[in-house]
């Protein structure tokens, strides 16, 4: 084995990071994690699925079936597998927005959808308006594409589509970044009229807007409402994933790009990581012809619903009287906001010395945050486990709850 | 299910793509894969392992193996997973290296590692300094990252130091990225000397290197080389992945950071994928720890010495009189120059005429080309098939040779 040889030359600083790197200063969702560790804790902080209703059978029968050549194992094309697109592609047209499997690029996670369009469409200094309060990881890969993130704020649970109007006039923007349904702090979702507004004022002023609907599939009540892009054909690029539906370990997502900017995404995929796991992308499109994906989707809707269900319930007792949440249709989350004078931050580590932990609103802010405000999660705990977090969390209170 | 309204408001012309997508204007390494696609073609065009010598059945193993639990499906750390990243570091640590697995960063692909240094040092209009001809496709990541990318040139075989050091001087680079051993596309090594210069250069003037080592396992004679980070510690970045020693479809490469800019990295690995697949690292680690790799590794390096000696021995038939080449102790490719009067991209059709296909050297340069190069694969054809290719490209250059 050859040693290292010994370094002589005098040693000049090194370059500096780029400044993209330093406006990402804190890896928030990381921090988050950490919050979760000790086992004792019941956390509502996460924003994980649950795992045990993961199909781990039907998962590894499929992987099992793929394996049997060579091919899966290869360099594959930056679009992503065929088979899959067409799956997907299918899911859409059913769902009323017609899609051709050439509308899509399978990418590493919806999260590298997100880091494609910016490189696509993003030059430093270019304003991209976000929902206020926006996911966390988001906000992250807009600061390293260098861009201007300006928060459109909401009027109770409903966006204020006429700062949307005003603001978009004012900065701009290359897009406005949604998460339509069930949205990611807040479990929000616009309405069908909410939808036609955007997409007119993106229609009006001249900017893109990207969907991120990782949730849409978790309903549990309520009809489903169209995607965006059914309003605004040319002027949306829809991202999804099925890291809520069949499991996030696989690390698949796809973009949904309109013809303008298909060639330079897939460009900016190639760029990235060549393509998304040959692999991983066989197995899912085999688990999904085998249609057990469906089944497996019942089984959450179906456990999530009741999850959602006791919280609701227990959340009159367990929050100081004068708090505010929503009753969200799906998804994963419901947010608090707690009454006048009170600080969820402030409150987080006695929640903690009681065993039971959220999120703090604030980190999800642009601007400025609504320091009242916090985010539970009810996806990864039985009912009656929900119920003994939430009574631990009535306790944290003190006086005055 | 919804059906989509009408719109009916005014349409702007949207906003156009970012500058940097702008410079990314093709997309080469696709369009050589076009060349291959006849099945009658003898393509020495690929850069692809060959799928006869991917473990299929040990790879099966492995995932069969981890599947029998929902944590392998479940998000994970940003850094990766830790078997994994303890079976590199060790590997390091054993070619006399030491290494920290707390060093490494698993990626999704080492492609996606060239655009993770990108975020992390390179603002738009910085310079980045490279081999002149270099791999395509780090070419294409960094002019998404808005680099101006300077080439270092060869004199012969051997990278011109001096110009590396006047060309550091001048531009003051954020990093020199190599492939130093065995380099994409033309096989070329940096001896030991050249590797202890272009360690003090860095040091002296104060750059980084980030060198990239897909192809160091593929050593078929000679000794092994002390990697560049042996030489300067605090100034290389090394790239490693499994692509060309397990099976490219996993897309598992990884970072050796240097610890000024670990946490940075960690952030824009967050911000592009958030984890690459638990399942493909898990899978991978338990594959490595079988002992499998190690057996597959050494039936590759087997066949691929076999074929590049076939092609070795083939060529002074095969090209025209006056034509030089290499003789690469590994990797997979040979690099040939044509005797003056020569032009590979305009010999390239007379050779698709005849069913065999090269790539010529003109794509992989970042600034002006030497058209007489052409980049020679051996790795995905028997030896009878590649003297079959060889005499098949021999009859295209008619008279003259």
């Amino acid at each position: 084995m050859p040693t290292a040889p010994q370094a002589a030359a005098p040693i000049l600083s090194l370059p500096s990071r780029s400044q993209r790197a330093g406006s990402a200063k804190t890896s928030p969702v990381r921090d988050l994690l950490a919050l979760t560790a000790r086992p004792e804790v019941i956390s509502f902080a996460g924003g994980l699925p649950a795992p045990e209703l993961f199909d781990v059978e039907g998962i590894r029968a499929a992987f099992d079936a793929v394996l049997d050549s060579p091919g899966v194992l290869q360099y594959s094309t930056s679009e992503g597998d065929p088979g899959l697109r067409d799956a997907v592609a299918r899911r859409y047209s059913s769902d009323g927005l017609p899609t051709a499997a050439s509308d899509l690029i399978v990418t590493t996670g919806s999260q590298q959808g997100l880091g494609l369009i910016s490189t696509t469409l993003v030059d430093p200094g270019d304003t991209i308006l976000v929902e206020e309060p926006c996911y966390l990881a988001a906000l992250q890969t807009f600061a390293l594409a260098g861009a201007r993130v300006v928060g459109v704020p909401y009027v109770g649970d409903d966006l204020d589509l006429d700062a949307l109007d005003r603001l978009a006039a004012h900065h701009g923007p290359k897009f406005f970044y949604t998460v339509p349904t069930f949205q990611n702090p807040t479990g929000r979702t616009h309405d069908v009229e909410a939808r036609r507004t955007i997409a007119a004022i993106a229609q009006r002023r001249g900017f893109r807007i990207v969907e991120d609907e990782p949730y849409r599939q978790l309903r549990y009540s309520g009809d489903a409402l169209p995607s965006l892009a059914a309003f605004a054909p040319g002027h949306v690029i829809s991202l999804g994933s099925f890291s809520k539906v069949i499991a996030p370990g696989l690390r698949i997502g796809w973009i949904r790009t309109t013809a303008d900017i298909r060639s330079s995404i897939t460009i900016a995929k190639q760029a990235a990581d060549l393509h998304t796991s040959t692999i991983d992308q066989a197995a899912a499109a085999h688990y999904l012809a085998s249609g057990r994906g469906e089944l497996t989707l019942s089984r959450i809707r179906e456990a999530y619903a009741a999850r959602r269900d006791a919280m609701l319930e227990m959340l009159p007792s367990a929050l100081p009287d004068g708090s505010s949440w929503n009753r969200p249709d799906g998804g994963m989350f419901v947010w608090v906001r707690l009454p006048e004078g009170r600080d969820a931050a402030s409150a987080l580590p006695a929640a903690l010395a009681h065993d039971v932990a959220f999120v703090p609103g604030t980190s999800f802010f642009s601007g400025i945050p609504d320091e009242r405000t916090l985010r539970l999660s009810f996806t990864t705990y039985s009912p009656a486990r929900i119920r003994e977090g939430l009574s631990r969390l009535g306790a944290t209170w003190g006086t005055g709850r």
